[in-house]
């Protein structure tokens, strides 16, 4: 007899509304989603990568209940921006769909930012479902409604707050994954452990393997918590005034080389992953990680096949985009770093001189 | 001895905050605002028509206590786009300012509501200040939280509730603003009348000379009444869950007006007065309205130097572009209508062929 495949539940509470994230081994999207669709309309927003592989299905089955329509990105961090949103708000408005459409999004966190953002401001907001279908975006960007596009001159600087009507993620669509794409998600999976709980870093020591290797009922396992522990900062802080700030571990140094290296050259994972190293080198410079703490961050890392050092980038202009960061207050760059293994903190008391040594 | 100046307050009451809106005879700008900012960084929007009458004190006097920087787009309803929204992000970005910024919007309805567009999805959400200078935006637009920008195929598809923290209304303002523009904001004022109250329209019809004389007390007396009608609405129904629709009177219509003519072409006021003589006229088909009302109807805009006659539009063009309302709900089109003067009501429960008789 075959194992019962892994299905999970779990609920995220906002200001707006509450709503669930389904994780589910394998399961028929179409099903999953609709009793979540109010209205006739369906518009599903998707990029030319993923359209090959679950598009067709999804969409004839909706086809028998709802109108639906389909607009295809191109894939890609560089396609973040407004030319994609009007994409979408033309395809709405060619359909003459009004505030009762929902809008699908099927893809990874970029198409799931930007349907999100299409959603929150396409006549003053409409409804959304999201259908992640990379491993970064079923444990972070799918959760907690922060949507929005790239600005030429910084990451993430576009966008609204708003909250989907679903979550469906379906591990199943890990299979058709990059190995590469796989990793990226493992470095957002990581950062929960390195943040808030030393022992889920254990969990992930010992199971990383299997979750390489595609085990989707360990995948689903790992997903669930990491939703768990996003949805409980979430329904705390949604707007990102305290704590929520913590989630950006590794970020404000990962933005710099995503922004520096052009987006779209190194995923966000990996640039994550090395803005992590670079922000335990600066925690271990304030005295409060080991050596050892650092070291045991870079080897787990390495074991999901994640860069560890980030490209040469001129320690000014490096400053000079930090600047963009929107944790940026008063002037005062302003750092996620770990004062142990779990334990994460917002601060902007830090010596410059610390900071310059870690960049350079 | 002088008569004391006009100075009045009101709050307006919202999800996410409680605010005031000053109305006063005359003020200093930059001691008005300055209260409500909160942090160092302000944003000037305003167009090139304003700019020449206002700007430069306001921006010298705020500079005494914040980093002040200006966006001043072109004037009109045909600048009412994402290019322009796109102006204000990158003057944001090249200021490196941060989610400490305060927008302040001075000029009409299309910069508040394309800055408060700019503030509620810049970094996912920043502070804005109203400054309207037009009778339109000071009775209407600048009150509620509605921003947003056009789309080519529709007024005001996209955009967010997004609320101010405050909202000035300078009386003075409206002595350099065309007659044209006066008639065009006096439009929205005897909107309330004609759905809220019927005694407004009597002080209407004995103080329209007086206002377009602008006689400042007079004029701000109207306004903090219209406001007043507009902030019960909003308390109750932020969102146009429902009866908030009924403040669109004769905007259905008068969209038709204004896409079908060119954004710029017709004033959003007059688009609307004519609006509100087409539903008065299917108001009366229904049998609600009697002919003497509509007559009065007409009497009150013309002695406003408003058109009630729309220009020629083929019907069936009509009915496509009132097909992209946002107040269409499956498929069907949905008028606010008056039972009587005073007393609106939204419905879809019409006759299409009576539809058919007002449009053509």
């Amino acid at each position: 007899m075959a194992a019962p495949l892994f299905n999970a539940k779990l609920t995220v509470h906002t200001q707006s509304h509450d709503y669930p994230i389904a994780i589910v081994e394998q399961c028929d999207m179409a099903t999953s989603i609709a009793p979540y669709i109010n209205g006739q309309q369906v518009l599903i927003v998707t990029n030319d990568t993923v359209a090959p592989l679950y598009l067709q299905q999804l969409q004839e089955q909706l086809a028998d209940s709802f109108t639906v329509a389909v607009c295809i990105l191109p894939d890609g961090e560089q396609y973040k921006n407004q030319d994609s949103i009007n994409q979408i708000y033309d395809a709405l408005m060619a359909q003459h769909f009004n505030r009762d459409v929902t809008l699908v999004a099927l893809g990874g966190g970029v198409i799931g930012d930007m349907t999100g953002f299409a959603a929150a401001s396409f006549m003053r907001g409409v409804d959304f479902i999201q259908i992640p279908t990379t491993l970064l975006s079923q444990v972070d960007s799918s959760v907690g409604g922060k949507t929005g596009i790239n600005h030429a001159q910084g990451k993430n600087m576009i966008g609204a707050f708003w909250q989907p009507k679903m979550v469906l993620a379906d591990m199943s669509t890990l299979k058709t994954l990059p190995a590469r794409e796989l990793s990226a998600g493992l470095a957002e999976v990581i950062k929960y452990a390195l943040i808030m709980d030393i022992e889920f870093l254990e969990w992930l020591e010992t199971n990383l393997p299997a979750m390489m290797q595609l085990d989707l009922a360990v995948l689903g396992a790992a997903v669930k918590r990491c939703c768990e522990y996003k949805a409980a900062v979430v329904a705390q802080d949604e707007r990102e005034a305290g704590m929520r700030a913590l989630l950006n571990f590794g970020h404000t140094f990962g933005h710099v080389i995503e922004t520096h290296e052009g987006y779209g050259s190194w995923l966000h994972g990996e640039a994550v992953a090395a803005g992590m190293v670079q922000a335990a080198q600066l925690s271990q410079m304030m005295g409060w990680l080991g050596e050892a703490d650092v070291a045991r961050i870079k080897r787990v890392l390495i074991l999901a096949n994640l860069p560890i050092d980030p490209p040469p980038i001129n320690v000014d202009t490096a400053l000079e985009l930090m600047g963009h960061d929107k944790k940026v207050k008063g002037g005062q760059i302003r750092l996620i770093l770990l004062k142990s293994i779990g334990q994460a903190v917002l601060t902007d008391d830090f010596d410059t001189q610390l900071l310059n040594d870690v960049l350079s």
